[in-house]
């Protein structure tokens, strides 16, 4: 086996691994991160010896790894149309497999700390099947019998625990092994993606608070919280990791721009009409909870366009967070269908998917990564879960 | 005035410029960055721009800029020794003071996200005289009348500004101007200042929960919450800056984990003996609060080490945290008195310093580093507030 291949099973990490062979490898390669900086770290004390723990079990325990495998496309995309390596010359001709499998991993870090902070901010109780971290603390300080509020010490260790994986992201990128040309590259998508997802968690924040109901403030809470945290970033961030030209990165944003809506907007859609065996959360969750996206702001502003007149906009605004029984939620759910946002929405994202399409195929990427991009933008926008 | 210089008021910034002149620089270093990023990112949207503008007000309303002063001793002592730019390459020979002050003062990033943080898990209400960043954003919401909890809606915000802090640090560290090398040099220093910082904060909440009276516990939460975040590493980051040895940078680490405890401890005696009218502190506020430093640990733990026979410990033990009169607390203090852990302390104080002075006299440093060093350390140690 060669320095630039790994051993991960049965599968072989290479340059021309699959994106479908991204969550496996960044599963292995988190977890051997985690390895390292625990035997580095735990001897500072036992309760830092656990808080990395919270961070390994939230970070191992799954996820899609949806941005590592945008991250993947950009760098296979780089290198597959034969426009990597122009603009920033780079002391590896071949790059390393193994060195771009971590920095892409690092994504997940930045991840790791957006979700711990969110379930804070949306008090949830559970992730992925599991208590989120703050429960987790909260339990631990529970049992253990300790002074102060379980809640507050709950919340507090993982304010702190999100911040640590903040922090790693950095240090597992800058610890990569890519050179500093690459580095330099990365580092303008890598920022803005950073202050991006925050800027859309803080409009999220705001919104919610605000009960705005404006499709455009809705549809730039999707922009940065989704489109480009996770799409469009991590291909920018793939490619110019292998020294993309900047008109090939600005193509790869603005596919990733629509996947990224399409991808929120397919979201919005399941959180009304999912079907709940299939998506694995409450039948209507958005209504039960009263989330503001942009499906509902487009329902609840049918009458600013002329099109709510008798569809029932009020008991729609009325019942959302407060609807309950499923026949409650079915009544609302008619409301959405006859002001006919759903249908709006739907074509959004159809438009959305194609005119992605439309550019993977004509931006000559290379046939390989063409055909598996096409795939995930049509996997991501007609997903049933 | 040449691109390495700018103009600051009445004074100039240079690489001779004095610690003592650190403040008023990275001031407006920190406002500039502001200045820049605001006009780069307020178009996301208005709530964005408001979180920013809590930061900005946050961070630039002052501190004692104690850490880039440090990192400034430490770039100052590695050329003003002859030692630095050895290990490393440097590619310019005469470094830039301006791109050094961008450097060190990306450190108060890391602060800023420390102290919005700190205040959310402290639960307090105001942050050098003005209401904390929670807070803001909590009136913020109550006086607009928003859906949901004030209060939660002040903690949501301000974990994510904190999170803008954490990830702006990196960024201005990395567009500071330093060369590759620089920064490849500082990155362990940094990456271990953030890693500890946050380790000993996780460390300072579960003791704080679990109530240990444990004195070594308590003087790791030293080690690492302050000595090394506050002192040490920010030495090692300017040392690394320029290039210095790693001889050079382990001394200069040693002498900052003296001073750093020595200043930590006199906040301890502070804590229970200050005067009011100097630090701005109610009197006994530790006694108050019910906080575990060392030194109150020391003296709940004479009883074991049978010092503590007839004094009153157990007095002790049941008035911290719930002692509110000046007469209760003065009761307290005359435990801790009685136990000798204020002697200790005081000793372990001088101990520290002493040992830093000795170090840095006998390191061959510059005289004039060697100096401003010498009285940084008997100010940090002897200070009334």
């Amino acid at each position: 086996m060669s320095s630039a291949e790994f051993d991960r099973g049965t599968a072989t990490w290479g340059m021309s691994s699959s994106l479908a062979d991204v969550p496996a490898a960044v599963n292995q390669r988190v977890s051997e991160y985690f390895a390292a900086s625990t035997s580095e770290f735990s001897a500072i004390g036992p309760e830092f010896a656990d808080a990395i723990e919270a961070l390994r079990a939230f970070t191992v325990q799954g996820g899609k790894r949806v941005r590592p495998m945008f991250a993947w496309a950009g760098v296979r995309a780089g290198l597959e149309s034969g426009r990597g390596s122009i603009e920033v010359p780079f002391p590896d001709a071949n790059p390393d497999p193994s060195v771009l499998l971590t920095a892409i991993s690092a994504i997940e870090f930045i991840q790791a700390c957006a979700l711990i902070h969110d379930d804070i901010i949306d008090q949830s109780d559970t992730r992925r099947g599991n208590p989120t971290t703050h429960r987790r603390f909260e339990s631990q300080h529970r049992s253990s019998n300790w002074a102060g509020s379980s809640e507050h010490y709950g919340v507090s260790q993982s304010i702190l625990t999100g911040d640590l994986a903040l922090a790693w992201a950095d240090d597992m990128l800058l610890a990569s092994g890519l050179s500093p040309q690459s580095l330099a590259a990365v580092r303008p998508a890598w920022r803005a993606m950073r202050t991006e997802v925050i800027a859309g968690q803080i409009l999220d924040v705001a919104m919610e608070a605000n009960g705005s109901e404006s499709v455009d403030d809705s549809l730039k809470v999707i922009e940065y919280k989704t489109a480009s945290y996770t799409v469009s970033r991590p291909l920018h961030i793939g490619a110019a990791m292998v020294g993309a030209d900047p008109e090939l990165m600005n193509t790869l944003r603005s596919i990733g721009q629509d996947i990224g809506e399409a991808f929120q907007l397919r979201d919005d859609q399941l959180g009304v009409f999912g079907d709940p065996s299939v998506t694995g959360k409450p039948s209507g969750d958005d209504l039960r909870t009263g989330k503001r996206t942009a499906l509902i702001n487009l329902a609840l502003q049918a009458e600013n366009r002329g099109e709510g007149a008798g569809v029932g906009v009020e008991k729609l605004r009325d019942g959302l967070g407060t609807a309950s029984t499923e026949e409650e939620v079915d009544a609302l759910r008619e409301v959405i269908e006859a002001t006919g946002a759903a249908e709006t929405v739907e074509r959004w994202i159809t438009q959305r998917s194609q005119r992605a399409i439309e550019t993977i195929t004509s931006a000559q990427l290379g046939a390989q990564i063409t055909d598996e991009l096409v795939e995930m933008t049509v996997a991501l926008s007609d997903r049933k879960f």
